[in-house]
């Protein structure tokens, strides 16, 4: 029902992994690049930026990157180690959250491990840009981010202005199900 | 174990409908309507109205509506279209926020569409008034309207006063299992 | 997988109970002495204490639990009559929130009673020590305690300073799945 997206044309995402490791060259951004790869097979121009765990300069990379991109998705920082201030970097540059998102995407984790509760990924909106918090281990952002694919073409059509949807669905929108929010 | 709630004698409610087109005479008000309709089944005595979606316009009614009713019914401007400001205006109206009525909504939205993610609809509390953001689809507003109507009788007594949940029960108040916070 | 949990040496923890009739001595602490004695089986040396529900008086026990503790338990002041206070107060004093574990604890409560989702508990983290709000009856608050007490050891050793998942994993820490954020 809801397979791969149909996103418009040109879209661009920029994946964002923080991790002090990875800035400092010592551990390769597996994650990073499995999410990267996983966003160009859905249809996305993907660009890639490392940081460290740093609330300043995670925030100053969302705000470039949601400038250039209607998507950024982080990985790493969202645990509760004293390093970890994704959420907190993210909360700082969005207009408004998605909270829907981010819970389901913590339902899905929680089929897989109790440890899942302890992710404070959120999800928000700056301008018309969708950021998307997801864990740091490579197995945890791909199941994450499997729950975000379906929604975002759809997420992405909305931010981007007016939209109908009964005038959608009367078009023949069938992926736009009665209950669409 | 749940059914229809036992509410107050006299229990009125406001059925807010926030849309641009509604506003406008352009689009008759379904959801409002159902919404309404369902409300007055269970009992209480329903005021309509529609405003656009405009934040202040919102806050406002929902101010007004919130000093002459207990219970608060919002549909339309959930979503992530520019236009969409209803969660917005209603946070910065109550006192706080119920967030386990949303989630409720959420999750069981997402049994019948994966875009019941990106509801942003909160519940919340000003006064003595209960305040629920639904969305603006007449499906997806019944939907999460029927998870909303068990809890009612339950919310409205307990913010209408001092309530003793251990008394009550011990009293024969069978609605109320013991985990009731 | 998860069963209990690998604490570290010496862990302990508060039970803070909010209850005016349990502070003024009208009805027994209940609830605090069952998560007490759960908390104490899983190896915490358990002080308690019970605080009226006066969110001043909530707030400094909460400041003055943290900070000898790692562990701070609340129970009760967690739903909608006008003396619940018990989570503004914890918000009030948590540098940040981990909503995974309070909406996990909601969906269980959900399995048995719809009125979970009028639990406005949070969880929280001020310092390197978690706060957790239960909901007051005992039922309701050692259900919830269940659902919490399989991520304490790893919540703890992680809020404790610097933890590499990865190596931990290579260590052969099975109790850490790859998903693990």
């Amino acid at each position: 029902m809801t397979a791969e997206p149909r996103l418009p044309d040109g879209a661009s995402a920029l994946v964002l992994t923080a991790s002090d490791r990875s800035a400092a060259g010592e551990r390769a951004d597996t994650s990073g690049a499995s999410i990267a790869q996983r966003l160009a097979a859905v249809g996305f121009a993907v660009e890639r930026a490392v940081v460290p765990d740093d609330r300043q300069a995670i925030a100053e990379a969302l705000q470039a990157g949601a400038a250039r991109h209607r998507l950024v998705i982080t990985t790493g920082g969202t645990g509760l180690t004293p390093r970890d201030v994704t959420p907190q970097a993210t909360a700082s540059v969005v207009d408004y959250e998605v909270p829907g998102i981010a819970e389901a995407m913590r339902a899905e984790g929680l089929r897989f491990t109790p440890f899942a509760a302890l992710s404070r990924g959120i999800v928000g909106v700056r301008g018309g840009s969708l950021i998307v918090n997801l864990p740091g281990s490579p197995k945890g952002a791909l199941e994450s981010l499997e729950v975000v694919i379906p929604l975002l073409a759809h997420a992405l059509e909305t931010l981007a202005g007016p939209f109908d949807h009964a005038a959608a669905r009367a078009r023949g929108r069938s992926d736009l199900p009665e209950g669409t929010p």
